[in-house]
C-alpha cells in the first residue's frame, strides 16, 4: 500500500477537502499539521514553498484543486464522462474565482485600500456570483455540478467557514439554505463524518 | 459527429490554447470570433457572462483551464496516470497564479496603485515564479509536466504572448530559453501549424 501523507496547517480552509476526500475513499494517510512555527523549515521542503501538498510514496504534489480532482478521480466523485469532468471543474473554477476575490480583499495590507476592495466585491462581485452558485446548486439536486455528489461538492463544503471569512458574511448559509443542504450531503458519508468528527480543530477557527 | 463552436474574441489571450488543442485533436470547429460591437448581446448567452466558451452539441461549457483539461484528456494529452494528470494540473495551476498575479497588477484602474501593484510583483512574485517555470521546463524535456507534451503546454505556448504582455517583459523568451523550447514544440505538430498559420490575426497584439 503506497504510503500518503497530507501537509497542510492545522485549519481546514484550502486543505480540509483534501482530507475529507481521502477520509471518503477510506484510504490510510498521515495528516500532518505543521505548526507555525514549523513552518520556516517545512516550507523549504515544499515543491512551492506553499501548502497543502499531498505526498505518496515520497512524492510530493502541491496547489488544492489539483489535489482535491486528483482526489476525485481516484474515488469515484469525478464524473461518469469526460464532459462531466468538465463541468464539473468549471462549476469549482466559479467557486475558486470568487475566493480569490474575497481572499485578494482579505490579505490587502493597505486597510483603506482593503475597505475599498471589499465594499466593491460586495457590490459588483459576490451578489452575482453568489446567485450563480445557488441557481446552480438548486438545478443540480443539491450538488454543485452533474446532479450528483462529486469532488467540488467537497471543496464547497470543507472550506466553507473559510469562504464566509474571506466574504465577510457569517451567515450566508442562512442567506442561501440550498449551501446548507449541500453541506450536509458531503458530511452524510458515513467515513467522512466519523474523521471529521475525531479530527483537531482548527487553530484559525476555519 | 457532434458540433462543436469555440467561441472567443478575435485574440489568442486565453482562448488560443482550446482552439489549438481542437486542432490538435483534428477536431471540426466553428471558431467564432466575437467582435466587440457584438459582446453585449452575446454575453446574454454564455454561462458565466464570460468567454471562451466551449459548445458542444448545444451545451456551452466556461472556464479556460477546464476547457483545455478537457481537451487534453480527450486527444490523449493529459498524462498516463492519476498521478501524470495531478503533475500537470499542478503546474499548470503555477502558471495560472502567475498569470493571475499579473493580470491583477494589469486591470487595475487606479494608476498609482497599477505601478505599485507592479513594481512589488516585479521583485516578489516574478522573479520567483520563472525560475521555478524555467526548472520545471528544464527537468521535463522541455515541457511544463510528466516529461512530455500535454494540453499544459498548449496553455503556456498559445497564451505566451498575453503573458508578456501582462507582465511588461517583452523579451521573456531570449531570458529563458526553455520556454522558446517548449513553445516550438507545441507549434511543431503538423496540424497545429497548418491551423495557425490560416487563421485570424488577433486583433489585440496577443
Amino acid at each position: 500500500m503506497p504510503k500518503t501523507t497530507f501537509y497542510y496547517f492545522n485549519a481546514k480552509a484550502l486543505g480540509e477537502p483534501a482530507r475529507l476526500l481521502l477520509a471518503y475513499g477510506n484510504e490510510q494517510f498521515e495528516d500532518r499539521r505543521v505548526t507555525m512555527e514549523e513552518w520556516p523549515a517545512v516550507k523549504q521542503s515544499m515543491p512551492f514553498g506553499q501548502m497543502p501538498v499531498l505526498e505518496i510514496d515520497g512524492k510530493k504534489y502541491g496547489q488544492s484543486m489539483a489535489i482535491a480532482r486528483y482526489l476525485g478521480h481516484k474515488h469515484g466523485l469525478a464524473g461518469d464522462s469526460l464532459e462531466e469532468a468538465l463541468e464539473i471543474d468549471q462549476n469549482a473554477d466559479l467557486l475558486t474565482d470568487l475566493r480569490n476575490e474575497a481572499i485578494s480583499a482579505h490579505y490587502e495590507s493597505d486597510e483603506e485600500l482593503k475597505a475599498k476592495k471589499h465594499k466593491e466585491n460586495l457590490k459588483k462581485v459576490y451578489p452575482e456570483s453568489l446567485k450563480k452558485l445557488d441557481e446552480i446548486i438548486k438545478k443540480n439536486n443539491g450538488h454543485l455540478a452533474a446532479g450528483k455528489l462529486t469532488w467540488a461538492d467537497f471543496v464547497f463544503a470543507c472550506s466553507f467557514d473559510y469562504l464566509k471569512t474571506m466574504l465577510q458574511m457569517p451567515d450566508l448559509e442562512q442567506q442561501y439554505p440550498s449551501f446548507k443542504q449541500l453541506i450536509d450531503s458531503v458530511y452524510a458519508s458515513p467515513s467522512v463524518k466519523v474523521y471529521s468528527e475525531k479530527s483537531p480543530k482548527s487553530e484559525f477557527g476555519y
